[in-house]
């Protein structure tokens, strides 16, 4: 095995495939399409795996995720972000040699990117079910209208239906409180059918969470779903009730570079340039990862008092119960499961693959 | 102008150099040799701009950062992190070539380190002198002076003095708390010195945050600081006092791509693998970066009430004033302050240098 002298990502290869085997058959036994997202992984290494799952289309968040996924063959996509008008040339050209699938929440939008395509794209408008990020509520039956007759009168533009980004289910702790979530999106989907079906036609509804994806048992007038993170889940998910640390397929290793009995602390190469500043809160008690070790072919926590309670640049320091302390010596290295994996991935830009002798996987720069 | 259409991060190359000035004629005032800290920037080019100032000795967090400014030409570097022994050949490679600086914290350390060299390497002895992250207390003479008779006894390790890095100083909020930190550490390096220089004669003290090399006038003991944030300063720096907004030498420039006027909010191009996660709170709000204008040649709040407030991995949600909030339109351009200029610079990897017709320079990899 190679010696890991520096912050490094590890990656379980049979529980990723795992995780996409595992969301590949549930969206097949609810007749959805699954288009998973890609700003997870951001991996073309990855993204074989899903396509080896019969997965065809695919979600991105920014037209550089789009043009790197295209390039790799992939020629069904949605740029799941409101469009960037800056960019309309580049989405021209991509809308030339794939079918692109923009998010358009504004009639002036549809109109500046009209007059400046020269391709057709195909255009969801986006859904704010509840998460207060971007897009129109589904009980704004009058503005959804209009502009679906702007995006209807436009020469490029063919609007397919709408997306949802359910971000508030990151708020839930427990299975019910995600099948509520994904109940509510349900009912506004089935009122949104009702209105606009009769004037406009059927059209595609697209919904994307990670929680209410792995979770929920009903979807109602759902289509699509595009999740993104379940491909590794990480201790927020855990935390939500999304997954079981058996589901987690990504952890950190970092070498341990000093150690103080007194505060029954290791300080580790690993900071916030690797783990990124995200946190949770269990047990009172704020941290940025969880100590574990690979049992059963999964990391399981050592316990659950010992946490990564604090991230300089480089620095971070693991607080410990008083077995786990002892477990450790200077020059050694330790895992760490990771709170928000897309996150810590973003910025480790690449994976050691733990099933295959150690292999080095990139992702897109 | 380069038209920004994705997030862009802003270098005023006049202020940076007005901050690395200042620091200089400042160290300079005080008998200190000024050895900065090269993580803020991670800029060979930065560097560049050091070097002009006229410093000849820097400090790095990293093996791999050593390296990058080594073969920039640099030939004093000290890796300002508790040595990381399996690097020990890659820093024997260095300390070929350059004067090598590490830290060390443990006889264990010491002697393994010690064994595996065939080049001289000097070490500092990191003090916590409040931090609680790492190194030996200033109270534990006699650990302290086990340690240095330890080093003392090896082939290839000289030991040159002490290291610390009052990140303590990171939780003041005014001048006066800062200044009292500096005379914490001060006292603690004359104890120091009084209870080690008669048997071991005399050494180096270097001290290294931010706040206390910005503010404090009196450096008592010290020889030599290595702050790093100073170079760009940011929002948390402006918070605890120890720069003015027109000392903030960074900015980052996101496309607007959707607004919600019911909410007076702005859905901008820019999450948290281009800010980070880092926040602070002011006035109750805890947000992620505050929108700025360029006014007399530096950025400069539009107000105090329009902050970056919520960010998902790709998307920021900027909530506004009124007058904010009618300012931007989709397709514009919106300036905002970071938080921690740190880490924000570490996602980002390169800068655009506003004064100089855009020129995009670039870091370490």
């Amino acid at each position: 095995m190679q010696k890991r002298t520096s912050p490094t990502l590890l990656l379980d290869e049979d529980i990723c495939k795992s995780n996409i085997k595992r969301m590949a058959e549930k969206a097949q036994n609810h007749n959805l399409r699954l288009k998973p997202h890609m700003k997870t992984h951001q991996s073309k290494h990855v993204g074989d795996w899903i396509k080896d799952a019969g997965v065809s289309a695919i979600t991105v968040s920014s037209v550089d995720m789009a043009r790197y996924f295209a390039e790799d063959g992939w020629n069904d996509i949605t740029i799941a972000f409101p469009c960037n008008l800056g960019r309309v040339q580049e989405l021209n050209e991509l809308a030339q040699t794939i079918s692109l699938k923009l998010l358009i929440n504004k009639p002036e939008t549809t109109k500046y990117l009209d007059k400046h395509l020269a391709n057709s794209i195909n255009a969801y408008i986006e859904i704010d079910t509840g998460s207060a990020r971007s897009g129109l509520t589904a009980d704004n039956i009058s503005d959804i209208q209009d502009l679906i007759a702007v995006i209807n009168d436009t020469k490029y533009i063919n609007w397919i239906g709408f997306y949802t980004h359910a971000g508030h289910s990151y708020s839930c702790r427990s299975k019910n409180e995600i099948s509520e979530i994904q109940n509510s999106i349900n009912n506004q989907f089935v009122y949104l059918r009702k209105h606009i079906k009769p004037n406009f036609g059927d059209f595609e509804i697209c919904s994307g969470d990670t929680p209410c994806c792995s979770i929920a048992d009903n979807f109602g007038p759902i289509n699509a779903i595009s999740p993104g993170n379940f491909v590794f889940y990480d201790l927020m998910q855990n935390q939500i009730g999304s997954c079981s640390y058996a589901n987690i397929a990504v952890a950190m290793s970092c070498p341990v570079v000093d150690k103080y009995p007194e505060r029954k602390e290791l300080i580790i190469h690993g900071g916030a340039i690797h783990f990124s500043k995200e946190s949770i809160t269990e047990n009172d008690v704020t941290h940025y990862g969880t100590v574990a070790h690979n049992v059963d072919n999964y990391w399981e926590p050592l316990d659950n008092t010992s946490h990564l309670i604090k991230l300089s640049q480089e620095h971070g320091i693991v607080r410990c119960s008083n077995h786990v302390f002892e477990r450790y010596d200077i020059g050694d290295t330790i895992t760490i499961l990771p709170v928000h994996s897309c996150l810590t991935a973003n910025l480790m830009k690449q994976y050691q693959l733990v099933n295959r002798k150690d292999t080095i996987i990139d992702m897109m720069k």
